[in-house]
């Protein structure tokens, strides 16, 4: 059975997200320096650069508790720098600062997009043999407002948003378009979410690393031995790997 | 051309959801009272109601701001509440209050599914005769967790969860499922998100009225005049008013 339709994943796969996020978490990690000195968070010896490290973690695990109710984007990473901020501080944040965090969950969504090198290009080359589709994970209104602005919408023949990435959410889609597993690549930066459930369902995957993966997406290393998927340094590569295919 | 589909809006047609909303903000202004004392928002002759609804109007005010960048839901809606707590207390409002309204917020979001009366035996009675979809708006995950829960998702036979009610979204569900507007009446409590759009496309609408509407949610009485859609005051009296219009 011929592949036919080739998957790309939005946020750093076609434009860049996560930067966004890793910058307004430095800044959150300023921001909450002045109160990591009392906290329980401070060990004697440590550092600046550990502080920082403390504050993230403790960010991670807030984000990673509020995942399966907040879901993914960026009014759930808001929410959780909020809660994250009250933690460390032990309730001595005061609200300037939570309005400043605030403000930085508006800038997220308010960021204007910005395409990765290639993109245009290799969407144009493979318009003419592959149908392409655009699944995303994420904020419904913030996607569709990214997807609008982008300018790429139209070459795709279909467009679909999920709450999360899973084989489950990938059978739905091949399910709605009679597309057969054998007939599907799937292309993204995210081994947990573009690729591994792409593979239990018997179908191909790209990955495409991004310079940095968020750490709820991170994927053991050890796991991927024993799996079988393509890698491109970029997006432009993915026109010669897919006439590889052939 | 017969009508065959009818849609169905979930949050407060089908399940409650303001009441829910209705009861965090009377624990909001609560919460805010103290700080309308040295604020703005205080008239010297106001007394507790007036403050009550001075709290709640900055708060649908800051709703509204926030409305094209945030969406709809729960966690819009807390990203709101705290954002005019800091704007009401001018900054004074301590990190445990905001700890609060966070906490509200994930209430909200698990707040278990509550049927309003008449919704199963309504839908098993039209199952028969028509094929039936929930089209709702909001925050995917928490939609897409409260279908799950509601147990009556087997009985539609599509789900369709949008950004925002408009003709267009309206018109994109047909599409999809080659449905002409004649053949599609909606049925839902906003007349602004699933009346005025329908019509606007050609289908038919029922108005069945939740015993509080969301002031986002409403809509003129004056303009309603004109218009020309059909209500209920509850959904056990939709399958008879199907049954007239044949």
């Amino acid at each position: 059975m011929a592949l036919t339709t080739i998957g790309f994943d939005a946020d750093d796969t076609l434009w860049h997200s996560e930067s966004h996020f890793l910058l307004t978490t430095d800044r959150f990690c300023e921001l909450l320096a002045p109160w990591t000195q009392a906290s329980r968070l401070q060990s004697p010896s440590t550092g600046d650069s550990s502080q920082r490290e403390l504050i993230e973690t403790q960010l991670i695990n807030i984000e990673r508790r509020n995942l399966q109710l907040l879901g993914y984007g960026a009014k759930a990473f808001t929410l959780s720098m909020i809660e994250t901020a009250i933690e460390v501080s032990e309730g001595e944040i005061p609200a300037s600062a939570i309005a400043e965090i605030l403000r930085w969950g508006h800038e997220l969504l308010n960021h204007p997009v910005e395409l990765l090198d290639g993109v245009n290009a290799t969407l144009d080359a493979l318009a003419g043999s592959y149908e392409l589709l655009l699944i995303t994970k994420g904020d419904l209104l913030h996607q569709e407002s990214k997807i609008a602005q982008s300018g790429i919408a139209p070459i795709f023949s279909g467009i679909e948003i999920v709450s999360n990435k899973t084989a489950d959410s990938y059978q739905r889609v091949l399910h709605g378009r009679a597309l057969h597993a054998k007939e599907f690549l799937m292309v993204g930066n995210s081994v947990r979410s573009d690729v591994l459930p792409v593979l239990e369902l018997g179908a191909q995957a790209v990955h495409i690393p991004y310079h940095v993966t968020w750490a709820l997406e991170e994927h053991e290393s050890t796991d991927l031995q024993a799996e079988q998927f393509h890698s491109c340094r970029n997006i432009s590569e993915l026109p010669a790997l897919l006439s590889s295919l052939n």
